[in-house]
């Protein structure tokens, strides 16, 4: 999520870093940083902002430096700030990181390097490779960061420079991408192609599991034992906007790609031993035993997976739960006050209506948790306690992979309370936790299937309405698909609880109108089949989705998706992903500006 | 809302009495009776449920008589049953009466009767009719009449019948219609035009306030003080089509025009100095103390009903309120108990879904209120208390003068919580008390301007999809005029929070969708005008609905209509009905069915 570039060569490091992470700027981040190594030692950049405050901060300086590291932060472990930002220095300056990634066991980690007598300048998670590098350190590069790897759990990609070995740069790769670029007599790392494409097409694109190593004596590659590992060249034909898409053509598409792991990494560090560990909410068993309400506050995709937060707090926890849209929430006089536990939900952590809603709530005594995808944004400062969401920089106007990863956060949340008030079995919880570590893996399998979605997409030739159906946790899971049909695709969906329908509505549904089933639910499955029939009674064409397995579905409706089995709670993270692909590809269909729908912005900061 | 036939002649009354009520049938009702002089006495013929039940009962019988009246009942005091059904006789069998309207102090009346001697059979407010007029009868039916009406408040249109006077049928009316047919040497009585058509078309429209007297020596007219009234005889032109829908080209335009009546009726002899009284609902104050939560639960238009009970509950009576729809209620494993005050939403009272809800509800210990149009009904059998919508019988499809009723229902009940647990000055309640009676007067004033609704009815030629915003109570009817919308032109009409749009939806707005703005809430007025001002920048056309007076409204929006001025909290009941027209017109434009739209059912009684 955040972006690494590296040089090392014959040119003058400094311009190629910071032109490397200029072509990186269109994911957005939040403070950037460089190093480069000169005879005297290390010299380090950083800023909190945009990049023209590093670049300023750097402007009357001359570096002399043909080796160097540099990084744009998207903040995950501790605010954006100069401290912060990368790269990273050991006690003594000798050794720079960079990383993208999460380390899981960061904590455990900082506190035995405290012991051993290290000390820490930033709040980040990636400050503990440098002292464990350092620790590590017996003059070999190479062997102090595969002892530094054989430490750590999580993801991660970096790059680590040293003093003491002057021209050598080591990086390392597992679950987090990165590149290496090769040019005449020279190489740079990035951990997206734009980086380097303006300087070579030629690259090694490093697997899982891979350290490369660049010296005066060439590059060569091992795994994190050192067992040597053959590469092949790969030529990167993509243009340089493409580039930026990752070689998806748009990024609504690279972004409903990188799911599961946004669904991975969301999860990272926060599910141990059958229990769920939230580090940023700090919540006493007292704290839960005197909340009598949870309030949840949000807008647009937001507010749709605070609708099923509701549905898991109250079935789990049996506390009540009320959910608003923020715009409406203020103004209806809300009952909130020091019993009540509220929570506010936004990717960018800016949104004007719900950053309102805290402050009201804030004002009415309610204790607040944040589950937003912006660490330091207005609402993650506004709020007691905070739950990121890691899914990365989302560029795409629609959201997608905000959505998930926001549901994820609620489940992670709503397990939390569940497991301190004590109101479903222990085994009960190991069980879902068992069930939550699969979702990103079953979200993979839906993603590879994604080209029998594209095949629905004729279905909505010429159609100017749709209507999402569901019950239960579907109809949640429906809001949000019609809303993205809506927003992308410029055709008037609308998601109805399927019962409802029949209420009015019905009057709507002819053979013209496409109509999108959901029935993950396995316990209302015959009620929504019975609702399915009343539209197919109408003329309309269906397509269902419903779990593997319930192949019976597929004699009623038109044209049938099996998703990967989950238990029922968890299915909305898995029963949106072809609903985003659909909506994708009927706007691409129509030839819509995908990621910059007409009339929306990214962020929504007026009222 | 009942039917009153009378006739007087050389013929048989049976058939000409039976013919008359089953050209009423098409209203619906609930049971059926006739009584006709024979020179025995009085003979009564009663039977619960369809006129051919009546029709079987009599089947075998031979009446002789010239001189008779018959009803059909929509039960609004006591249940529908064979006892409850009319004619209602006095306690000797000496005079028997018909009767449409609501005898608002028919309590008091009763309790004065039963203590000089009166004995009651049936539950009906009618009864006490028969009673009076036998208490007053000094031998002279027209004066004993006109005593009675001196004692009775509230809305009549009633016939009597005595056997002293054997060729003398007299009827009087106030605030519920009455007419009068004339033949060759016979009159026809009637509630409704239809039910005379087959006989004649001359007729006498009797004003409020009149007694008719038709006797062998002719027909007169008096007011309710005896003193003589010219009439004039009045051609009825209408086919028998027309005459069925009272002259309006549909039902549901009638029942549009019928909501001051209805409005009045339903508030009839509910508001009493400052204070709300609901004879049907038996709370202690310790039973209201004892709630801690509200769960309202309806379908359709009753659930857009019941959000506006939510706002107004929490706001007066500061207990929080959740509105559900009912088929996802059940499903939802909600959280009720004993201390949850239930509140079920159904015109037919026959909905299957909300059925279930309240018998869930039920089960799990809550109170059950229920708010419904048809007395005896099962939701109304199920339900612990009942308060009834006295709208009369719905015949279109599309809910009209349901919808307004049950909101008057939600504003009385939050009322008589709000006095019962103090949560709001006396003074206050008084206040809005106030306002509620001005509301059918106001509900008048916007139909006389109907015509200038139908005069936008051409921004929606070649329509798809059409918009409905507000904010709080806006939001709230909005919901409801999107989906008359949606219900009878197929437009597909959506209503959101205006605040809520930009998270999505705008993406949908353009020159061709037309926008139906509604700012009757002064508080969140300036709100909504931005609102208004960001579809207005996406070219749509916007119709604007505000509050009398605020002009400078009219510059933004492209086309405005001035509601009559009222409180925040009441202006739905007023804000509503010129969507209802829109709806109406924009239907009846496309040439639809408008009193039976495709797809849909009056009653929906299955899940």
């Amino acid at each position: 999520m955040c972006g690494i570039v590296g040089y090392i060569g014959k040119r003058q490091a400094v311009p190629v870093l910071i032109d490397g992470l200029k072509k990186l700027e269109y994911r957005g981040y939040d403070s950037a940083g460089i190093a480069v190594l000169e005879p005297e030692g290390i010299r380090l950049a950083k800023s909190v902002g945009k990049l023209a405050a590093l670049e300023e901060r750097i402007a009357n300086k001359t570096f002399d430096s043909c080796i160097g590291i540099g990084h744009t932060r998207w903040a995950t472990h501790g605010k954006p700030s100069d401290q912060n930002a990368h790269p990273h220095l050991d006690c003594k300056g000798n050794f720079a990181v960079v990383h993208n990634g999460i380390i899981e066991n960061y904590l455990e980690l900082r506190e035995w390097l405290i012991d051993r007598g290290h000390s820490f300048v930033s709040e980040t998670d990636t400050e503990v490779l440098s002292h464990l590098v350092e620790e590590y350190d017996g003059g070999d590069l190479e062997e102090a960061v595969r002892k530094t790897i054989a430490r750590i759990e999580g993801s991660f990609a970096m790059v680590v420079m040293s003093r003491n070995n002057p021209g050598c740069l080591v990086a390392a790769r597992k679950a987090s991408p990165m590149v290496v670029g090769i040019g005449e007599e020279e190489y740079f790392i990035a951990s997206d192609i734009p980086a380097i494409l303006n300087h070579t097409r030629d690259t090694y694109i490093m697997e899982d599991g891979e350290i490369v190593i660049i010296s005066d004596s060439g590059i060569r590659f091992t795994d994190f034992k050192g067992g040597h590992r053959e590469k092949i060249v790969f030529q990167v034909s993509w243009d340089p906007i493409s580039a930026e898409k990752g070689g998806y053509e748009h990024f609504m598409l690279k972004e409903i790609f990188e799911q599961p792991k946004a669904l991975k990494d969301t999860l990272s560090g926060r599910l141990q031993d059958g229990e769920v560990i939230l580090q940023e909410v700090d919540l006493t068993p007292e704290d839960i035993h005197n909340f009598n309400k949870v309030a949840i506050v949000a807008c647009g995709t937001a507010y749709h997976a605070g609708l099923i937060g509701r549905k898991l707090i109250e079935k789990w926890v049996r506390i009540p739960v009320e959910v608003d849209i923020a715009s409406e929430f203020r103004y209806r006089a809300p009952l909130i006050d020091d019993r009540t536990l509220v929570i506010v939900i936004s990717q960018s952590g800016e949104t004007a209506d719900t950053l309102a809603a805290l402050k009201e709530s804030k004002r009415l005594g309610a204790r607040v948790i944040a589950i937003t995808n912006v660490v330091g944004s207005s609402v993650a400062r506004e709020a007691d306690d905070v739950i990121y969401t890691w899914a990365g920089p989302e560029i795409a106007v629609a959201s997608t992979k905000a959505y998930t990863t926001q549901i994820e956060g609620i489940v992670l949340l709503a397990l939390y309370l569940t497991q301190s008030k004590g109101t479903m079995p222990e085994e009960w919880i190991g069980e879902i936790i068992g069930e939550l570590r699969k979702i990103p893996e079953k979200a993979e399998e839906i993603l590879k299937n994604a080209q029998a979605i594209e095949q629905m997409v004729s279905l909505f030739d010429d159609v100017t309405s749709a209507f999402f159906l569901g019950r239960g946790l579907d109809w949640s899971v429906a809001l949000e698909g019609a809303l993205k049909l809506k927003e992308i695709s410029y055709i008037h969906a609308e998601a109805y609880a399927a019962g409802e329908l029949k209420h009015g509505t019905l009057a709507l549904i002819t053979e013209q109108t496409p109509v999108i089933a959901l029935a993950t639910q396995r316990d209302l499955y015959e009620k929504t089949l019975s609702n399915i029939i009343e539209v197919k009674a109408r003329d309309a064409k269906v397509i269902g989705f419903t779990f593997a397995g319930n192949s019976s579905f597929e004699k009623t409706v038109d044209q049938v998706f099996f998703l990967p089995d989950t238990v029922n709670e968890l299915a909305p993270l898995l029963m949106v992903i072809p609903l985003q692909l659909l909506s994708y590809y009927v706007s691409v269909a129509r030839d819509n500006d995908v990621d910059k729908p007409r009339n929306l912005a990214k962020s929504v900061t007026v009222e």
